[in-house]
């Protein structure tokens, strides 16, 4: 597939990935919304089912939607080195185009909302209590499991061009909803499970960017943590695989 | 298949959405029922169902229950224009019977509520903030997002005939239902995700036309916003789609 | 299949209906459980999965569970009359032992609850406003949805011998887990979607015989209602349903 | 397969386990945490979707991450005898490295948390009324209905190799998540649902050794009930699974 055709893929369902994920948070937050106050256990349905809709959009490409994922496969030997550039790429300007259009859906809440300074967290994640350190390894943990799942899963016992298959099915994304549902509810407690650069940079770029009214700091100081400490575990999931003995 | 069976099936599927639809709302709202208060999560869960069980019912027809994928399926090919009335006419009349019934089913609840000038909201969308080109850009990205998806999942790769397959599963429209649960998780702050003009103004009219105890104003100022919206949303979705480059 | 066989499939089914069902019904109401007060969407849930859990233990039978959808499936032809009595019987005795079960997990609970005259609810249902004519179209209501899915999902399209296929999948029974939970979140306000004559006489049964610690009425007076209602309800659809156009 | 890798598939699946479940618990329980007090029904869904990614990740060897699936496969005559020790083993030592990690996770948390000395309730279940002979029952029918259903869904009509096979999908083992889901919601409430000797026994033991800030005892005189209830119950599963008259 072409370098455009994996940009574009990948660019599509990132930003559908961004829209309903950080839409999820934008709608408990804020106040004049009819979910607001909703609770932590919507926002992870929210984000489960946003992967599940991301990833059939980006089906052609499979749906990585996430450079921890694409490096996690190039490192367990699933997708090309040369196709890297474009899925990440693709995933970076889907982040964050995604986050442009949960500013325009939810404007009017926005501007009437109380606490302006502290809207942040609808765009990008933070540490409930900060030490670079631990954040890292909550972070590395929790991609990990997603890559791991990912490759173990029986998704790929089927494919037989590097792709994951899905079985042709509407629903076969709906275990990456799953999973990513239960590192929320389990490992998103102490960094809001960023387990994705492209989901939580692209977002922080746009919340920079767009006149957001009485927005606060976009805390480029911990930005880095949710790039690698993702990165990392996804890499770290794709060599493992390797080491695994080899099932039939 | 003739005129009258496209009616008939997309009139049973939507009436069973909007039976569906609406009486989670009715349960959450009404104050003497058992579901009282529990919050928007149960409500996205019960429209997102509502749509599984719309669907699977209008199966025959393809479970379009929305005029707004109606018009993109159109607008991507994938329906014959000589189709259209008769979906939009099942869709119609089977929306309105819904809500019907949903008063029938919580007749007693709403003979005994206490603030009964509040209950448009259990039949039809409106804003948080009224603003109504604002409220125009959400329904019409919640709508996109609705449509978009039905034509870039693998459910359309399997079909022969312009109907969409759904594997011959029992499980195959639990797909639409996450989508829809998604949607209304993440997009459903501002205007409360209507995403489909016959969901919204059938049961508007049965508002106005129900003998429904202290019953309000239907707000038909507002009524064209989920109308316009939707279907601007869909048939967009279905021109961006013909734009795509084609997977083999 | 024999009328032992057909008893013993439904009994074993129903009675994990029954105990999963009251059970977090248990859970949500008795005081002292790690799950009280968790709400009427946790209810929902565990009654839709309920589902799931006996119908496929029930599979050799078609995981009726129901008088309900026993005799909707009468109607509409795809059950023998002859084999009905051995469906009834199973799924009352069945749903009465499951009932008793959920006492036994539950009996410390029961001994130290603070409200125990009012415990009848965990058994059985009952209506938030007594009205039987309308209590009765609610549960018409919502059994007809159950059955006419049942029937017309495509669930039955595969089957070649009056038993309903779920593709001999682990997952085909969650279609209709989904098609519960909606019918509770969404139907299940004015009465506590009986929907299921074995599931709410069952356990009235129990809860009259079981020494449960200062236990109240068993609301003999209501009881009709969410048997009559749930056996029109899905006869009807039953007879709706011989009454449509064939689909190829 | 070999004792190793017996070993290492269920060592991986269980620790999998038990890091996602006691990670719910965790981010439940755990005062600075972003889902700190989002109700039980957050933890049911949590331990669900743990067993999901477990078993998907140990699916080579089944999936069982449970000492009690193990051995009612066996009283079943699914699983060799001479397997066994490979299968306890693994599913132990995982149990226990999977709550290691949550430690990992919520390192930060735990320093920070306002009632260290109760936090055995993050790794290991405990009952809300105190009686070994009743907290048996409760454990010994909800693991029962775990590994009856197992036994009878229709997972193991297609299997030829005495491990149950999931259709090669990445949504098989969602079932056993609804499965565990509904245990969950319907029987944690009087003992938190151990169902699983390894799942409560390996974190009991981390939880004693792990330098967690200010812990409390790790109750060993409970300690026996989650593991001879369970494996009472899926023993017993397994030999009523026996008895029943075969299906074609």
């Amino acid at each position: 597939m072409s370098f455009g055709e994996i940009f574009l893929w990948e660019l599509m369902g990132t930003a559908a990935l961004t829209l309903l994920g950080c839409g999820v948070v934008a709608n408990n937050v804020l106040k004049r919304t009819i979910g607001n106050t909703s609770g932590f256990l919507m926002v992870t349905i929210g984000w489960g089912f946003a992967v599940f809709v991301g990833a059939s959009i980006a089906n052609p490409t499979g749906g990585h939607l996430n450079p921890a994922v694409t490096l996690g496969l190039v490192s367990a030997g699933k997708t090309e080195w040369a196709d890297v550039p474009a899925y990440l790429l693709g995933e970076m300007v889907g982040a964050f185009l995604g986050a442009v259009l949960v500013w325009a859906a939810y404007k009017l809440q926005f501007d009437t909302h109380d606490d302006p300074a502290n809207t942040l967290g609808i765009f990008s994640t933070g540490p409930t209590v900060r030490n670079y350190g631990w954040n890292l390894v909550t972070e590395f943990i929790g991609t990990f499991v997603l890559v791991f799942w990912i490759l173990l899963s029986p998704v790929f016992s089927q494919s037989e061009d590097g792709l994951p298959t899905f079985g042709n099915s509407a629903l076969g994304y709906a275990g990456v909803a799953f999973v990513v549902i239960v590192i929320g509810t389990s490992l998103g407690g102490p960094t809001g499970y960023a387990i994705n650069p492209a989901r939580d940079l692209g977002p922080r770029i746009a919340y920079a960017i767009l006149p957001i009214k009485g927005k606060g700091s976009p805390d480029w100081a911990y930005s880095w943590v949710p790039v690698v400490g993702p990165i990392a575990g996804g890499a770290v999931a794709g060599l493992v695989f390797q080491l695994l003995p080899a099932t039939s």
